[in-house]
């Protein structure tokens, strides 16, 4: 980025508007990561895009709410291409969305007029459902690893999801927001990794969790070109309602796909990997079940004693001065479940898991 | 923005998620600007944004198509500041726009379905229409110095646009993109210069223009409190439909309003200032009418043997393989009419004027 700066002081290398695709450097960078884990992909299937997610507002008001002590729970409704890809979809198209969910995939649609359906995640199927026949879906959204469960998706199930995808004529949107936290080779990191994805689905990433873009703002969209038209549309509404990301932006994105910077985030992953089993170590310690945690930054688990998703937070804040996120708040199958991040520092997650421990080891 | 990177890197100056209206240091540096020119803002009417405007195309285009000579011309459709403040107005209001008019503005509207009204600017009003009593608008675009035209409203000008606004409960949307180019300490280079504007305007800027920022994105929204609802309103779209503006860049922007940043943009806006002379001056020798130019990057002038725009461009592409572009392209009224800017290098500058003499000189 330093780089980058000094070339946009200096005419000869000055960028001005750039492709609103994104830079190739950067698309050729994104393709070498996909690469890696057996993906082909085409630099026109590529989309830099700033603006993938937003539910940095989410935290902000839990810590204000943990302040406060105020219960109310306002989602944020998002700017971004998980949103923005629904201008390429008729209105009268049916979405199929798990819950628990992320509740960005449902307000946009519910913004767009989008009847909405919900598939049922739970302790049953270990908050990993897989289609039902009966249902019939247009547009679906999976994110694995999940946001907030931290389950993951193994190949076979991402194929029957694949499959009835095909079945149904529905496009798959497959948020891959936190694939950088996988480690076991054998679980999918994009929905590519299974044979057909590219005739249904579309794929959107963010440097935000891989890389702490937060406040630099970079992603990726991966639109195939076998989805023919829809590749088309969205080259079309890119480069008229998008401005492209700051050439220096991408060049600090390019830097994060370099063999030094891919050694510097596993490195950074390695540490909040480190928390996430510190937490898994006290919830298994203390007899409460949850799942992710392996390959995912979050944890998600049953409250104890039977407590709803609230009753939980505000006892975790006046009894230990620990805050979370309500499980209740990604829909109706998360009340009574609770999420927890792995996203602090290690003091902070000891002393956490410390007071955690003095509360509920039986 | 090298210390903003390095900032970046460092656990205890990281910044994640920003405040979606931009930094207060930024809005700081924006409320001192304004300051200067005798205008009071509150931190609370600065919105940063990073999405400005998108010609690049436009630019990209006309160069294409001097390669291709093909004359077919397609205006893009802008995802902005300026479009999206239309979020905020009900779809029956009517709009009311000069002919020739920057594209974007007619586009954004008839999209949401509104309807467009025109008044005309042309050779006898200078291209600096004043309101017209019997015509009813509800939102009133002014861009000054304006695109494409180059010319500058005086300060009883834009009181009589303020006043009619007032009349009519309309809201002004100022582009003032071009603010920079003003020398003239007696021209309005923000329309809150005039007295009642703060109860009826709303100003957008941009660095892309002031400080070469096309590649690095970054610009600023005006909503004054005065508006009330518009201003609230405004802060509930950007903090849900916005993820704000890199730090890094912002960074930058607040640089471009530090001594040395205004010294050195002083000296790069006389670089082109001295580029429209050499224009200037090459149509006057050669007799042909013109305005803008002198408080504006742009030099609108009529086609010299009554050549239609397009006429025109022919004749200058494989006559002297000069491009310019076409005034037809701005409407109604820019028929006959053609924009050569002076955003170019002074040798190209020039040496094109040079060509054009010898193709006009009396």
């Amino acid at each position: 980025m330093h780089k980058a700066v000094d070339e946009m002081g200096i005419q000869s290398t000055f960028r001005g508007y750039g492709p609103e695709q994104g830079y190739d450097f950067l698309r050729e960078a994104v393709k070498g990561y996909y690469k890696k884990h057996n993906v082909d992909l085409e630099l026109d299937e590529i989309f830099i895009s700033g603006e993938y997610e937003k539910n940095g507002d989410g935290t902000k008001r839990y810590r204000r709410m943990a302040e406060l002590k105020s219960v109310e729970l306002v989602f944020e409704r998002a700017k971004s291409d998980l949103g923005n890809i629904l201008d390429l979809f008729a209105k009268d198209n049916t979405v199929l969305v798990p819950d628990p969910v992320y509740p960005v995939y449902v307000d946009t649609n519910i913004m767009a007029g989008r009847e909405v359906q919900f598939i049922d995640a739970n302790g049953e199927n270990e908050f990993l459902p897989l289609p039902d026949k009966n249902v019939k879906a247009d547009i679906i959204y999976i994110c694995s690893p999940n946001n907030p469960t931290g389950a993951v998706y193994n190949k076979e199930q991402l194929k029957e999801w694949v499959d009835y995808a095909h079945k149904n004529k529905a496009i798959i949107l497959f948020d891959s927001a936190y694939e950088c936290f996988i480690s076991d080779k054998n679980l999918p990191r994009s929905i590519y990794e299974i044979e057909g994805a590219k005739d249904c689905a579309i794929e959107f990433c963010s440097l935000s969790k891989t890389a702490g873009f937060t406040g630099t703002r970079c992603g990726y969209t991966i639109v195939p070109e076998n989805l023919g038209n829809l590749n088309k549309m969205w080259v079309r509404r890119q480069t008229t309602k998008f401005n492209g990301v700051p050439y220096i932006v991408q060049r600090g994105a390019e830097a994060v796909f370099s063999e030094e910077g891919q050694k510097e985030i596993a490195e950074n992953i390695a540490y909040y990997k480190e928390n996430a089993k510190v937490i898994s170590d006290t919830l298994t310690e203390c007899g409460i079940w949850f799942t992710g945690g392996k390959h995912s930054p979050y944890i998600w688990l049953r409250c104890p004693n039977n407590m709803k998703s609230w009753e939980f937070f505000d006892y975790l804040l006046n009894n230990a001065q620990i805050v979370g996120t309500p499980g209740a708040g990604f829909g109706r199958n998360g009340e009574g479940y609770f999420r927890l991040t792995s996203f602090g520092s290690k003091e902070n997650t000891k002393e956490a898991m410390k007071r955690f421990k003095n509360l509920f080891k039986a």
